[in-house]
């Protein structure tokens, strides 16, 4: 269902050989159908952002947006005014193939970094996609896959509210950190929300979703996640209820890009609570989720609590005030660091059987704030995938 | 040579039984035989130091100690009033052993968190060490040997200054971190300087460092660097020589950690330069070398210059002033990245080949500061020992 599960929405995808790689489909155009054209975006804060991201940006400040084009197979990253030339080229094509203005289209980008566009063949694309257009699932389906990279899932999201939808899709799997990781989402919805709602939902949801998960500590210059509103349901809804909904679906995205981490066995969900404010626990969650040491161990299945407090310890006092010798750590419901020392056996702590480890760390400072970040671990195949590819 | 290669001081190494690793020495302990006890330290700022770390604080503090205890198989971390306990005892011991006092022996600890130490295989292997000391060259090795981990080469210096001598031997090998990257180091010279002068000259040598090489990211609760002094020479070095062979000291078993990063295949050597300060390059080039991404791509032998970029991209601007269309990457001395875009073919750097890689990234803000900060690739080896290790 993805992007089409809301009204008023349609998509196609096609294989344009933009990647090397054989049939797979690489380009991907979400239109919106209207009556409304709201749009909000967030964006990588990368100094080096993408020149698709340069573009969409400038598309999307008046808070509209008719369509969106997105490809796999390359960044258009470091390319310098040429890269921006065939962004621009790309938005110009897309809006004549679907009658639309140039300031009505956006675009995405995903794949290596300094590589330019085979522009022709993204003309091609743009045609053949913007010419088989529908609202079925299966080419909403389609069009997940085809934004896909080093992604071994396709990732959706399908959420039904009281009279209206959200629906959506993200690609990410590795390049992923807690600084709006993502790399490339549409989330689309019919209710009727105004550009400055839209904006205000998206930002809100970000930032306790995908700003909260950390593959690899590294990232990207293209990340771009998109919300279009086609207020087909004619529905106005409740705001805090459509934030919610909003959340709901960005989380479930970004749990989907945890669970397809690149080489990953084991998911890791890291709560750290009774910090003295969200800030200091976000601090101390994100210090752990970004231990190679951790993330070695728990590929390994090993309760390796030392590896969670050394990195703990790391995040200055002023930043998270908490005293070491009052730290706990369960890992999967066993304390096994109880007041900064030894807790219960590593042994007791079973890890093997499920994907998921939780984590969970109690500062203990009377505070009463948290937070949560999802990590993956770090394995074999996350090297091979990351040192082993055709460049 | 190690640390007997300056006149005046002793060492001895046992087996203690406290690795699990059959016969390998795990026990050091280093004398000052004088006439100076002058001795300086700088140690982990982790919030969760070891005992053996806070107790050789408090007795470092006067500026004056007479032997160091150096055991593996165990890092006494995170150990609470217990461990606390056992550090003293081992300085009790040790004292005993060698006929000083509790305020003139200094102890370090490497190994696992989270466990206590075997107390009574400590003690005999006190006992061994100290009634066998020497000052030959092969008990300086032995006792470098035997403060290893995971290290896979043991580290030694040897400096031959005008009139006196600087020498000294390090372990690191894994959970090696830009902030006093080192585990544990101990520096020995028969120069006559006062404490003020070892404190000086050791904090300002890690500052260049122990702080700027990074293998893993993750720092230990366990960093300890000493300096002794025993003057044995009789000489008092111009004070600006004797940093600048403290600095070359620290810098050869600095660069040795690297050449035995855990797993490593490749040692990559990144330089910021033309920055508007040193602090901005630093930044820079602690932002490069800590992405997974591209320490897997050098493993891959590919010049992935855009995993070099979208690093530099996250260092905030207030950070580092520059220009990311300015910015010029070189691999190898093939700029491969020229203003933000690409410059010469990929396929023209050699990497393969050496085991020494260097990335110089030229800012071109018109400042004339630099900074240049080591690191290792990431490996199958890197996730293989610290997923399949015995816990």
């Amino acid at each position: 269902m993805s992007t089409v599960f809301a009204k008023g929405f349609s998509t196609g995808s096609v294989h344009a050989g933009i990647t090397a790689l054989k049939d797979k489909k690489d380009l991907a155009i979400v239109v919106n159908n209207g009556p409304s054209d709201v749009a909000a975006g967030v964006f990588t804060s990368n100094r080096f952002a993408a020149a698709p991201v340069i573009v969409s940006k400038e598309i999307i400040a008046d808070g509209k947006a008719k369509a969106v084009l997105i490809n796999s197979g390359g960044a258009n990253a470091c390319t310098g005014e040429k890269g921006i030339e065939q962004s621009r080229i790309c938005v110009k094509e897309t809006a004549a193939a679907l009658n639309l203005k140039e300031d009505e289209v956006l675009v995405a980008s995903t794949g290596l970094i300094g590589e330019l566009l085979p522009v022709e063949k993204m003309i091609s694309g743009i045609k053949a996609a913007a010419a088989d257009l529908s609202d079925s699932a299966e080419y909403g389906i389609a069009s997940a896959k085809a934004i896909m990279t080093t992604d071994t899932k396709y990732k959706t999201v399908e959420i039904q509210a009281d009279g209206y939808r959200v629906g959506g899709m993200v690609k990410g799997s590795g390049m992923i950190a807690p600084s709006l990781a993502t790399m490339i989402c549409v989330i689309t919805t019919d209710a009727d929300v105004t550009a400055e709602q839209a904006q205000k939902a998206l930002k809100e949801a970000a930032s306790v979703t995908f700003d909260r998960i950390d593959v690899d500590g590294c990232m990207s210059t293209n990340d771009t996640v998109l919300l279009l509103s086609s207020a087909a349901s004619g529905v106005k809804p409740d705001f805090e209820d459509f934030k919610e909904k909003i959340k709901q679906a960005c989380s479930s995205l970004s749990r989907q890009i945890i669970g397809d981490g690149e080489g990953a066995t084991h998911d890791i969900k890291i709560t750290v609570s009774d910090a003295t404010s969200e800030e200091a626990a976000l601090a101390c969650a994100r210090a752990v989720a970004a231990s190679n040491l951790l993330k070695c161990a728990i590929c390994g299945n090993d309760p390796n609590w030392g590896r969670v407090v050394s990195s703990l310890g790391t995040v200055p006092e002023e930043t998270a005030p908490y005293d070491p010798l009052k730290v706990t750590v369960d890992i999967n419901s066993v304390r096994v660091c109880d007041g900064g020392k030894p807790g219960l056996p590593r042994a007791l702590v079973q890890m093997a059987q499920n994907r998921e480890v939780q984590i969970d760390i109690c500062l203990n400072t009377g505070g009463n704030c948290e937070a949560t970040v999802w990590t993956d671990d770090l394995t074999l195949d996350y090297v091979h995938i990351n040192a082993d590819y055709e460049s």
